[in-house]
């Protein structure tokens, strides 16, 4: 397989489907320049000898199928090792019509590209050398990140800060080994060589490092998926109205290309760099109303699944009393969210009195979905409720699966060896159990070979 | 405004909006570079500077706001007046996040630029007098073109071939109205420059040229816009059947990200280079039958709306005379278009006697959608019903609207120029209307100034 990848030269669309200004075409392997020259050529059609530029440059010129032209490009030349995948690369940036991308691309594969597969770049950038595989997998998070949160984890781990604590990890773990191996080696002399208490500590120290980050993937988990939230209230109460006032902002992204602008991020909203999510907006957007018309169970269920549940009232429709007394349905159904009291269409009639008689509930936001008063508030209030100690961004947060399944593993043969050492079994069980922490670990950054032993 | 033009500097997302591998943001303007700059550096955050590297060079680094980490990028650098704009350039190549877009594109914009209006650059182009104004619309087209005609058209038009054929015409325009000058400054000597006989031999070649790029028009609009394909039959003829059938080629385009393959061009299909456009898809594809349950109204109203109509049926359902008489019917609502007999269902039951059976209908193609037989043979012949000998994409093509206004305009006061030599009248109105006419042409390419005169 390694052979395969090094020798077939791989091209893909790496910019998004669509229409745009400009679409990015990237060609990857040994003969990236060649199969791109073999097409390219001045914008009078002459010939120019990409092969014989220099890296990092960028080129003028066409994209020519025998007498067609299929676009003015620019074809942007990377020699290997001095590129994303470490090998020969070209970027051919052409208009960002999906028909020429399309044409261009089934040109290159003629010419004796093959498409690539999902991620593939990535890959050969870490097959390469030029990424770790956590660094790797970051790359996927940085692109679908979306608050400032998650994009700064991903970032992080991108730029190997993750892959530098495992590292040290799996370091302080392979010098624990190597004392335990060297003390199996001698081992019918009966010699210790490495005092048990100070192994028993080391190993203690290790777990703990590795229990914190198993913990930090629930944090991890929110980050990068979003607190989830959820908006009930009567019929009427104006959950729709809310739901489009909260997400009416920080969504428009503008590009030069009419009919382009549309929403990428869909019901879901980031608040000073916090992602909140909302629960089963489809039913709001169709605004079928829920406690009512589709039963409080269905209500409950949404509550049962958020982190903030906001319950959206007519504060003149209601008495401080039934609101009590709602409050006291919903309670049991928190478990570990929290309620929002979000009183609206406080534009409606004068608010003096209303304001005081509510005066006894906490957590309580007055607001206008209508006339967008009290919004700001309620967002901020949002982020309040989030604990933002427990993110800490330049603390290390496991947000990636796969990651923590690896911590898990890691983390019960580590159990296992600090048994081990408390009842006294002999190294070779040890060794047996260490090896297997550091296996788990390695294949976090993909360092799976067991040749550091 | 051309001040405002050459003093901001502007930013935009140039590549199509969405998740991709990456994504491309374009800083133009006198300080695009210095921008750029403030805010880039390398790996590790050392400062590189931007503005003393050569035109044309990629530089990797980071966008950083403060302390923060937005993303690692490439940064491709262009220097006046070698940019699209002809202004300073910067292309930021960051990872397709949209988060991580936005957040460069407002860190730019704190730093000083402004967020581009739509086509500004290609504005900009026109304005700095990189491309002309028929070949700044072309971009537009480009990017919009999904079939080899409409591509090649637009191509065509943005290389400068129409440019070029308009200033042609423009500057026959002016040799013969520099002749009518001279006569007029010469009018009370009663002396004539010009031999009238020449001078309309002259405007008639002209005029004639024009009447054919007007008359491309028509052409250049199926180009544009694909032949309208109307598809009719009864319920259960296999109407929607056929149209995944014809559809299903051709349409995915494979990028390296998850999740973001989709369906670019929507019902309509590119066949040998030539567009067809299926009309009222939505009803074919709610198998919503039409001529018997919406009604023949509606089928009719579509057969009206098209250039081709395909009649579709089961071929086991129904007699040859049966098949006479629903042509009968539909015949006179074919005005220009034309129709196309569609047996479908011949993987049911053995063919032989069927076939001679329907051997005299002309135009008649026999499939099965289901299996997908024959639909290559029907897509053949859709392709020759478009009269191939109208589109010669060597010939000038006119496939946008403004032009063929332009051109009628310039048809127009060469007319009364023609009927002015005819009645003999002076130099002065002659002038007049030839002034119009290149007034007319010169808007195409934006040349309007008439100081050529």
């Amino acid at each position: 397989m390694t052979k395969n990848l090094h020798t077939e030269t791989i091209v893909a669309l790496a910019s998004p489907q669509g229409i745009g200004a400009i679409g990015v075409i990237r060609l990857s392997g040994p003969d990236a320049i060649r199969i791109c020259n073999s097409v390219f050529g001045t914008k009078t059609l002459k010939k120019k000898n990409l092969e014989e530029v220099k890296t990092h440059t960028i080129h003028f010129g066409v994209i020519h199928d025998g007498d067609v032209i299929l676009d003015e490009v620019l074809a942007s030349v990377f020699k290997a090792p001095h590129s994303y995948t470490a090998e020969n690369t070209v970027e051919i940036s052409c208009h960002g019509s999906p028909y020429i991308q399309q044409q261009i691309i089934q040109l290159f594969i003629r010419k004796g590209a093959r498409l690539a597969t999902q991620g593939e770049f990535t890959l050969r950038a870490f097959l390469n050398g030029k990424l770790d595989l956590s660094q790797a997998e970051a790359v996927a998070d940085l692109i679908s990140s979306n608050s400032a949160t998650s994009h700064q984890v991903a970032m992080q781990q991108m730029r190997g800060g993750f892959s530098n604590k495992i590292k040290l990890l799996r370091q302080n773990l392979i010098d624990f080994a190597s004392l335990i191996e060297l003390e199996l080696d001698f081992s019918e002399e009966d010699v210790e060589f490495a005092d048990r208490s100070d192994l028993k500590n080391l190993v203690t120290s290790i777990q703990r490092i590795v229990q914190r980050l198993i913990d930090s993937f629930e944090v991890g988990n929110v980050i990068k998926n979003g607190i989830p939230v959820a908006i009930v209230g009567k019929p009427n109460a104006g959950k729709s109205t809310l739901l489009n006032a909260l997400l009416n902002e920080e969504k428009a992204i503008v590009s030069e290309i009419p009919g382009t602008t549309r929403d990428v991020i869909e019901d879901e909203i980031s608040i000073d760099g916090v992602l909140f999510r909302f629960i089963d907006t489809a039913g709001i957007r169709e605004t079928t109303d829920i406690i009512e018309s589709i039963g409080v169970e269905r209500a409950y269920e949404q509550i049962k699944l958020s982190s903030i549940a906001i319950y959206l009232f007519d504060v003149h429709e209601i008495t401080p009393n039934e609101l009590k007394q709602i409050v006291s349905e919903i309670e049991p159904h928190l478990h570990n969210s929290q309620l929002v009291l979000v009183a609206n269409k406080i534009d409606k009639e004068d608010m003096e009195y209303t304001y005081r008689e509510f005066a006894e509930f906490k957590n309580m936001i007055f607001i206008s979905a209508k006339e967008q008063t009290g919004i700001d508030e309620l967002k901020k209030h949002l982020v309040t409720l989030f604990d933002n100690s427990t993110v800490n961004v330049t603390e290390t947060i496991v947000t990636n699966a796969r990651h923590v399944e690896a911590l898990r593993h890691t983390n019960s043969a580590l159990i296992k060896v600090l048994e081990g050492l408390n009842s006294n079994v002999s190294g070779d069980f040890l060794a047996m159990d260490i090896r297997q922490a550091l296996h788990h670990l390695g294949t976090i950054t993909g360092e799976i070979s067991s040749d550091d032993l």
